[in-house]
């Protein structure tokens, strides 16, 4: 959907309400201050949101839409998508796919979120498996995008292209980027490392314009790139060390402050004031896009709070402003049509 | 090597000075201060080391080995192993081997490193492959053994149990636990995550006394096991995540702290102050010991510094005092021991 097929018209966004790991509290909290902007399609269980709306009624922009199934975070994606046809998820996903609604957002289990975006809304032709991308700041230099983190949690070396594809086009709309850098995330700069998959992986690359090489974890957040790409597991373990290292350093940081500062204590005004300069200038976003499915779909933390809620459809709202759907089909379409033609192309596998 | 064994003795450690990222000097001066305490013998192209002694001769308590070969950091391990018979690498190794030295230390190639090791010292029966571990602080818990940080990129579930056993046992030593828990990088804590190398492998610990289960990235510094088990790829990124993640946001706090504070700027000194009580309560150790073969070898960063040098240099000697070779030694003898007797044991595999 591109600015002008939205034709001015308020957004809508279906938000899942059940499944997240802390109730559907701040994710209702989070919806309702979304609503300011856009309209919002509230999806779950109608036991257990209406009674968080002002007065037991939906608010003015706001639409309940009833699933009486709920995903946990410990059920398998696989076995719960095939029972629970009416889960929040599956529910949410049809929204979107049958035009009711314009974009998803989740704070569900995530395998069970990838399956039903890839059900209900089908891939984009050429795309094995979506990824997962989130935006990372860095300081002093343009943030990177770094996907997968989280949808598809082995990779063959085809898919890791299909992902620099993918991130490509996520990096042009999100970061403003004409032609992104893209490196593969591995243990080493030098070719010869990454193993059998990143090494046939960085050869397949080798033609794609923008790709610069393997890189380390060091560069994902050293200005040295504008897409890191990885697969699933990986990306998991690289985006939860970052924010577990950047939570247990700012601690640490405030600690020794205090401990050496000539005035003893930061006011405890401007130790929040401190910590969320270092959140804006190293935390992920809340929401990460699933990417390379036919729809909009921003999947986020478990635990997300009200405000990220309300961050994640943002990002949903600027995904379909930017037309980033649209943009994959068409780079996944044209490098089909040089394999058509029997050139190499950076999808080719 | 017990206490009993070195019987008092000064250890003797070689040390490869040959092929680190910054060249010999800060390697030369590391292994100099070590010198205080352990004997120590440098082995590299003479050439390269006799400028940087005192007078061009080797002091007191130091010894001179030649190694004519270098290998780089950019060189295919197995390629340049078989080609570079005298490198640095190997003749340190086979220093040890040979019994001229009780232990190596090494900023070198990190595969090359593993290698020479490996085939100059042999595997501990039973270990079908190395793994390099290192020891991470926790703020307000114990520290955590993370293992594999980059010995074997590749994993089967296998290995990944024996990993689990030698981190045990280094976790036994070096942090002094009697029963480590230990848990299972993956990226979640439910058993349906993991892809299959990790469900086959949580199933193959289910056994281990002291295995906790599968663990997020979040739990390395969580206080939740002492001992965390991946491949060498995931641990390579996780560790490098950590210390970007680390070094970036003790930049932001400070500049935050400057900006914010009534005083304005922190005195510079103590600045470095507060930087150098951060990386006190969450750097990660500058060398990692490799595990599973017959000897004492630590790895340590191609940038070590010569701090670095030296805090691995007192790691060798931390490995040889507490006779952690024939501890892991003991471990795998008695598991093939359960093994022949018909009993599943946590490296059985």
């Amino acid at each position: 959907m591109t600015p002008d097929e939205t034709g001015g018209r308020r957004l809508r966004v279906a938000v899942d309400v059940a499944g997240a790991d802390l109730g559907p509290e701040p994710v209702v909290a989070g919806a309702l201050a979304a609503a300011a902007t856009v309209d919002v399609v509230l999806v779950g269980p109608q036991a257990l949101i209406r009674p968080l709306l002002p007065g037991g009624v939906p608010p003015p922009g706001v639409r309940l839409v009833h699933a009486p199934d709920v995903v946990t975070m410990a059920e398998d994606p696989v076995a719960a998508t095939y029972a629970k046809r009416r889960s929040s998820l599956l529910v949410a996903a049809g929204q979107v796919a049958t035009g009711r609604a314009d974009a998803m957002v989740t704070p569900g289990n995530t395998g069970a979120a990838v399956l039903a975006a890839a059900v209900r809304l089908g891939r984009v032709p050429g795309v094995s498996n979506p990824a997962l991308a989130t935006v990372l700041p860095v300081p002093g230099a343009g943030p990177t995008v770094l996907l997968d983190i989280g949808a598809t949690a082995a990779a063959v070396p085809e898919w890791l292209v299909e992902f620099a594809v993918l991130g490509t086009e996520y990096a042009r709309v999100r970061l403003g980027l004409d032609r992104p850098r893209v490196g593969l995330l591995s243990n080493g700069h030098e070719s010869v490392k990454g193993g059998p998959v990143r090494r046939d992986a960085h050869l397949l690359l080798a033609t794609m314009p923008g790709y610069v090489g393997q890189i380390e974890a060091y560069d994902v957040l050293g200005g040295r790139v504008d897409v890191a790409v990885t697969d699933g597991f990986t990306g998991d373990v690289a985006l939860k060390m970052h924010e577990r290292t950047l939570d247990a350093t700012v601690g640490l940081a405030l600690d020794a402050v205090r401990a050496f500062s000539p005035i003893g204590a930061l006011a405890r005004d401007r130790e929040r004031r401190v910590t969320q300069a270092v959140r804006n200038g190293l935390e992920a976003e809340p929401g990460g896009a699933l990417l390379g499915v036919r729809g909009v779909c921003v999947i986020c933390h478990g635990t997300a709070g009200a405000a990220d809620i309300e961050a994640s459809v943002g990002i949903a709202g600027e995904c379909l402003r930017s037309g980033v759907v649209r943009r994959i089909g068409a780079a996944f379409a044209a490098s089909s049509e040089q394999r058509r033609r029997g050139r190499r192309s950076p999808v080719d596998g």
